[in-house]
């Protein structure tokens, strides 16, 4: 079974996420969750870890092409919680985070690709995207930040913008956490019981969640006009947050196996060196 | 025993590397690394990634001040390995890596620190420095690529540049991995006898290898005359990578507990936030 086949958006596609289950597992079982040292599914997580390791430095060492992820989600959907499990195995040398806030001032003198086009990663990077241009159309969009007529041409722009960074060596994999409000109540929940993560709490948070019809219709307009052959979306069931973490880490597997990045040729002549060696 | 004690530069030390050993271990056998699962460093080093990971992670959502390493040594010292295991345990949403390669045409058209200065670490991050604004005192002055005049006046702009940094909240630590000609040799030919590092290599390493005494001497002046109080140079014996690990990564754990860092006080009204959660 292929990840990415499973949860990807086929372009084109009319979402409805009520339709997708946040719930699911693919087949896997929940009950691991329980902790097992032998548990099958932490052995294969632990697996798709080391392996994205390893494809992630042969990337780093060929040095022609990259990856950028994109994360988005809901608050608590959990995008902090899977950059620090995916990507524990990875070497912050190659393996970039760009977390996007509210505009700066500077920020907001220019277009909105502006700033997302500086932070694109180098060859040889894997780069993330905690949010991204994509609130350009959700929060701006729920909250009539900008015209309607702005917001809508930026769907287009956002895919032709896609388009050109992956004609120009970039791997594109975008990554919707698909929370249910049920769940969302829950880690609040979870963190105002738990003082050591107050500070991650605001009651802008509350005040979000009151809008929750509203981002869905905002984020099943992204994931639909946005899915491209080039660019996927992938909608990632995490009311389980270790399904969540397998089914990303996954995918990036899946990704750069495609890629199937090789070591440079050597411009090295070895025997002369070994001869000079001294 | 405090790694940071043993292993720092006193401030206005006459540094002669020679006196330096390149395999000290401070007391802890070296047979580990032929690998035992119950292994006293394995466990200690294995607490202290954990130990480093807590500490960075509460100095980031204290969001208050940061951290700068700078990692300088000769070729093969270890730089990338260090980061890869010292940093494992990190998120690379907190922990990030800035490598200086040779100046792009734009960065010479600045003063020396000005590409340093846009590399800083933002608050609550660690940013390590692979080579850094260090550079211009150890190539630039083995190849004369200024005159002397210009890099003997860095050293003290280096300082400034420094005190300024931490006295605005930035904590700095720079290690030199320190090792020695013949471990150097030793892993030059390692990347020559395994085609999937060949990628590693140039002749320009062995070119540079013959001035290996010009850089001993950049070094030792650098170590000299900029380990401060506020920002200490440490040198690492690196010849084993266990230790050097071991080192770097205690260090940095002890310079985290001294700035003890706080999750912040809430700005939120607890029992008002569970009243509104529905």
């Amino acid at each position: 079974m292929k990840f990415s086949k499973e949860l990807a958006v086929p372009p084109h596609k009319k979402v409805r996420l009520k339709d997708y289950d946040t719930c699911e597992t693919l087949g896997y079982e929940t009950e691991h969750e329980k902790g097992d040292d032998n548990d099958k599914v932490d052995v294969l997580m632990e697996k798709t870890i080391r392996r994205l390791d390893d494809l992630q430095y042969t990337l780093y060492a060929e040095g022609k092409r990259s990856v950028l992820i994109v994360l988005q989600g809901m608050d608590t959907a959990g995008k902090d919680g899977t950059i620090r499990h995916v990507m524990s195995g990875a070497s912050p040398q190659s393996c970039k985070v760009t977390s996007f806030k509210v505009p700066s001032t500077r920020e907001r003198l220019h277009d909105f690709l502006w700033r997302i086009h500086q932070a694109t990663p180098e060859n040889g990077e894997i780069m993330i995207f905690n949010r991204s241009h994509y609130e350009d159309v959700l929060v701006v969009r729920v909250h009539d930040l900008v015209p309607k007529k702005v917001w809508e041409d930026r769907y287009d722009e956002i895919n032709r913008f896609e388009k050109y960074l992956t004609e120009n060596g970039t791997t594109i994999l975008k990554f919707f956490l698909h929370v249910s409000k049920g769940e969302q109540k829950k880690r609040i929940e979870a963190r105002l019981a738990d003082p050591s993560k107050h500070w991650k709490l605001s009651e802008a948070d509350l005040k979000e969640r009151e809008y929750w019809d509203d981002y869905t219709e905002a984020y099943e307009a992204a994931l639909g006009k946005c899915s491209t052959k080039y660019a996927p979306w992938f909608i990632i069931p995490a009311d389980h947050k270790w399904f969540r973490n397998l089914a990303v880490s996954k995918i990036i597997v899946e990704a750069l196996e495609d890629m199937d990045p090789k070591y440079p040729t050597p411009q090295i002549d070895i025997a002369r060196m070994k001869r000079l060696l001294k």
